[in-house]
């Protein structure tokens, strides 16, 4: 079986979009609507959203299970206040779980949280326990910088995020560190602000305690660790030049790469440097890259072929990366599907 | 010959800290100084200074010369106004003009900027020309982000930075894109800043016409260029999906990376999918990275040894690293060190 453990909803009906662009256009008359009753999305219009994207592409790929989440782009915390965020996810967590109704085979959901910067963290805990225990949601995305790329909010370390952490663990999942839209013109969203992100929450975690305060908790960092793995003699050399003896002890044993990574050169690297037990297959398919690469002839995020083509992984290692690691990550997908 | 296109006086005598720890002290009360005139450093501390420790590493290593500049962390443009940064750059400058004057064979300069954030970029220029003209320094350090991790001033793609551009060209020399320290406590200085300035401006050309405005400027994005090689296929994938047809011809005539990437398998990774005429050699010692790699029992930033690794670039390519590309972006290196 092969789990993708990073998928998001971007393929959504017209009417979601519409929606939110009214609810942003009355920020700041929210007694004038919308509604989340004036949102009308039919079974037939989520069906045909998938059947023709995600699904058609798993399909193709031999892709069994997605890990499924709101588009990480359009969470937009930076958008309003508490009230708006809450409302909003809401609607897009709703609109996971009908997917995973209607593809109880193919959709496992995880939950986007209604954060907004500034805001305590503790805000989102109800909406959490609603995505794991009603819906059942297997994770959640948690945006390091709800401000939009202007990094207003403290690092991970910082014990304002500690009621989620707390939560996270009394729940069993781990969270994937994910940005959403940058706001700041400097930062490209999918080019530079989402690794940019990966990178700088992998170095919060090294240069804090996290993981000793909080031994079970676990990150999945997309995007293939960001700039992480590329770079992962730097960040051998840093840990060693900090004192800490043993950067894979210290956080190793917490964080968890995926593999989106669009070719075959960054899977080579990502493979030799990390341990099989840190990885988990995923493609972000459909997302930040949609094209086909015309020196293969095939998607550039369809990434299990990268995988497939890894010589040096055995195929016991191939399947911890595509399956085994992420019941282990996301042990609640054991409910969901049977191994 | 080898050169290493990126180096740091990070190892300056100590009363120069004195002197910047002083000067910020009365940042509000310059006229209780300290005065230019009240640092001094003897051309034995500055020779002492190096043999010890950069010239050392070089001889140790078989690097020949070292384009030279001052500390990047320590520029912290964000501290102060113009005239702050104005004096401060000129102190820095300074002593690395004096280093290549006391080992003219082995170290070039190249000039710190005096930016302060907003602060028009062509209150920069008479420093840079001093430099380039009179120091016979062979480039610039360009920082795109002078607040210090808050990157409050606009892409490198925007007017505000082209007279700067302008005069580069006038004077032939090209400019590491290189940021400073983070004083956002979100983003670790050497571990998060610098990789993500390095994506972040790689995105800001990619997704800008900077190049077809400039087609002769040219910029150096250093620590192997963030997480780009390692992401080059999601680059690519970008540019497809952003219709750009070639993204070699719209950013590789123009971008160069260092290789800063401190293990093998980085250095491999980068030599693989990165044009070998787009390589500069560099390490940046004594920089980020000071420790020996208990893996390889050599120091983690000794670059050289993994670019002499890589089994698929042959002896000419490897020269091109090592010199002839440098020789190309830095053209004033000639009039210094012939070939």
């Amino acid at each position: 079986m092969i789990i993708d453990c990073h998928g998001h909803y971007t393929t959504t009906p017209k009417a979601l979009k519409a929606w939110r662009n009214a609810q942003i256009a009355n920020l700041n008359t929210p007694e004038l609507g919308p509604k989340v009753s004036d949102l009308k999305i039919s079974d037939d219009e989520i069906r045909e959203s998938i059947e023709n994207n995600q699904l058609a592409r798993m399909r193709e790929r031999g892709i069994d299970v997605t890990i499924f989440s709101p588009q990480a782009s359009a969470m937009s915390h930076h958008i309003g206040d508490f009230n708006t965020s809450a409302t909003w996810a809401a609607l897009c967590n709703e609109l996971c779980y009908r997917v995973t109704q209607l593809f109880p085979n193919h959709f496992i959901g995880a939950a986007m949280l209604p954060q907004s910067p500034g805001v305590d963290i503790s805000t989102c805990l109800p909406e959490m326990r609603k995505c794991i225990s009603e819906y059942g949601f297997v994770g959640i995305n948690l945006n390091p910088d709800p401000s939009g790329g202007h990094w207003r909010d403290p690092p991970l370390s910082h014990p304002q995020w500690h009621p989620i952490y707390e939560e996270m663990i009394a729940l069993d999942v781990p969270a994937m560190i994910h940005v959403s839209t940058s706001c700041n013109e400097c930062f490209h969203t999918v080019g530079a602000h989402y690794l940019n992100a990966d990178t700088t929450a992998f170095m919060q975690c090294l240069t804090s305690d996290l993981f000793a305060q909080f031994p079970t908790l676990r990150f999945v960092i997309p995007h293939g660790g960001g700039a992480v793995p590329y770079h992962w003699g730097r960040f051998r050399g840093l840990a060693k030049d900090m004192n800490i003896p043993d950067i894979n002890q210290k956080l190793l044993n917490n964080i968890y790469f995926d593999t989106c990574v669009y070719h075959q050169p960054g899977i080579n690297l990502l493979t030799e440097v990390i341990p099989v037990k840190n990885i988990l297959f995923a493609s972000e398919t459909i997302g930040a890259v949609k094209g086909i690469d015309p020196e293969t002839g095939f998607y550039f995020d369809d990434t299990r072929r990268y995988l497939n083509a890894v010589d040096s992984l055995s195929n016991q290692e191939k399947a911890m990366i595509f399956e085994g690691n992420a019941r282990k990550v996301f042990p609640r997908i054991n409910n969901r599907i049977p191994k």
